[in-house]
């Protein structure tokens, strides 16, 4: 069952060491078919080399193993909470990846500095706030997706497809597998660039809003005129 | 048609990756037949593992697409805007290379800070100003094309082949766009070491003007004698 | 003899220089058979590239060579203190990996800044004392065995397996030779992830102890709920 | 002629991009023969990858051209004063490698901070004056041999081998070009580990003398005792 979607989900897990986004299992891809309301994910500690298509986990909206022989993704909780929370996504992306991780561990956003980051974010990508003892002692993994959804309470999860969650890592989203690592691949690079255009001005603020717009336009909505067809 | 042209701008648009100047789609290669007035130009979105040589977009000095089935790259006003101003060029590179842009982020130009600079450049690398909102509303990619040129008003563009658009990312030109890639490369390069030499030494000025004279005229002009041949 | 003990050896040894963590011949693992009282460790300075299994060196406890026709590593010394303090560990990797080095150059611990640290190591990672001159000059790889353990007096080296020697590079350690090269890596990751901390929020304090303990308590000991088996 | 000679200036060339220690041709390897006082060394301005023995040049003390079809290194001169005045080294390696460059654009010398330095350099990595101007004009990649000399005039070239050129770069040497490529990429990797370490601690002061003294020693001299061999 979900064929199509196991493989986009093993192929965009595949891209993560490929992209050099994760150190030995750090980071996962989910994917879900909305219909059938089932989830495909990655199993919990399976290296990437030895990853196959039959490993792979399907869970249903309440955490419950479908499919699989071995354990989803510890981190199950909060994909499940992300899916319930923001109804256009098709796919989520875990990773601990350097540079993104930095900012999550500093308890700083990601403003919006250059063309890079509006391309694909439109404005600041945010950190959460701290999560308190009782959300980590009670069910911290879905506790981690509600303090995220708490984040976007005034943001639009389908223009800013990622976040810092604080003293942890960043999650990012998108329409699928594919679109969800493009976009966690995008917010380790501009977390790079911001890091470093910090040390050539501490005091930068961000772009001019209407910069932002028109990248951030030009490749989304409908008047998007970048690459060989609309919404690609 | 320019088959030739059209092979030494897949062949830059493909040394590209592989020097890790770009990631995903992130940057464009054109070439300029001036004879013939027609500029030949990566498509719009187009990974670059898969770019082949028919793929590339032919289009004249108004925009208008003379050959090719896809779209040319969004930048295109841009790339003919500086082949109409700078006569002397024949290829042209945009990347969103990561150390330039945090350059361009920080709305700072690159001063020589040694002879790896001024083996290329023979002065700052420059900053534009950022473009303002009517620049950006009208015709954004022709204005970005406007600023650079108004940027070397006062400079020598076949000196320094290269500049960061405030707020974006770099583009960089030569000869040839086998040239204008090799200078990319070395504005990469020297955004590299320049920000680390600002780590070390935040009070660093620019190298002494006799030792860039040196090493600039050492590689070109009429007394060049580095390399095999003369302006190689 | 030691047969499956050397191949681990010489598997973790090789991991060194597939993930970065050497330059020439700066490293070296070796494992222990506790049983035997033997210990199998690289031999000095031999390229990782000519490594193999008859190169490996068998010592005792005692430092006395039980087998093999090369010097064991110079850091031989330091692996046997270590043996001897902490019983439970079955494997030891030495490395210059440059972001740890970083900080026992700088002299100061990796403080546990985020999960990535929480789920391998139990809270900071110290840095040693500087050395005094009469441990440099009597026997000095032996004295760099305790000054490490000397600065682990009152922590538990199963929780926290690996340590910054100051002036000098990083220790870590495992169950077996594998697991000793995985921390070390983690130690390498989370000193850089650290170190770009620091750059965006120089007054950063320690993670949250609540998330430290939900973090290293998920995959150690008996309550272990990550991976595929408890205790991976 | 000197064909063993060549095929180690060869192979000490090739390792230079194998290692990144240089971007396009910015970079070159010499070796001597004492006996007969020629020098080979890499030819101007030529691709890394195209390299073949034959292209090799050989040079006499005075500059001319003994051997070869192509011209010599543009830096020759400056390695033939470091031959004249250094009359133990017998390779020579200059590269724009991009953490050396840094400090040497930055105008500071690397102090030695760790074992790692201690290792290979006797103390700090000098950074040479600035030129002057008459230097720079009259016969400039003569004059960059005669200040690294000066530099050296109370300073052990057998014991730092290696040297920073204000606002240029790095030039390190050895017993051998393998030797001294082998220096180069420890300089570059000391660089690296130098800067990061003043970020952590910008006041850290150079290390205990008596560790220095151990470290090197152990590997270099009558007494040492790392590797297989003395004097490895």
């Amino acid at each position: 069952m979900l064929e199509k979607l196991k493989q986009e989900v093993l192929d965009a897990n595949l891209q993560l060491p490929k992209y050099k986004m994760v150190t030995f299992t750090w980071g996962n891809v989910s994917g879900i078919d909305r219909e059938k309301g089932l989830i495909v994910i990655k199993p919990s500690g399976v290296k990437y080399e030895e990853l196959k298509l039959e490993d792979l986990v399907v869970v249903d909206l309440n955490g419950q193993v479908v499919e699989g022989d071995l354990k989803p993704s510890s981190d199950t909780p909060t994909h499940i909470e992300l899916y319930k929370a923001f109804p256009n996504i098709g796919g989520i992306v875990h990773t601990h990846s350097p540079w993104a991780t930095s900012f999550a561990q500093a308890g700083r956003g990601i403003p919006a500095l250059g063309t890079t980051q509006a391309d694909y974010f439109y404005g600041e990508i945010p950190c959460t706030r701290p999560m308190i003892d009782s959300e980590i002692l009670a069910d911290y993994e879905k506790e981690t997706g509600s303090v995220i959804i708490e984040t976007f309470k005034e943001l639009n999860e389908d223009y800013i497809p990622g976040v810092l969650v604080h003293s942890h890592a960043p999650f990012a989203w998108g329409k699928d597998a594919n679109n969800a690592f493009h976009n966690a691949v995008v917010l380790e690079e501009v977390a790079k660039m911001a890091s470093r255009t910090y040390m050539l001005n501490p005091q930068v603020e961000s772009m001019n809003q209407t910069l932002l717009d028109k990248h951030f336009l030009r490749k989304h909505g409908a008047n998007a005129y970048y690459g060989q067809k609309k919404e690609e």
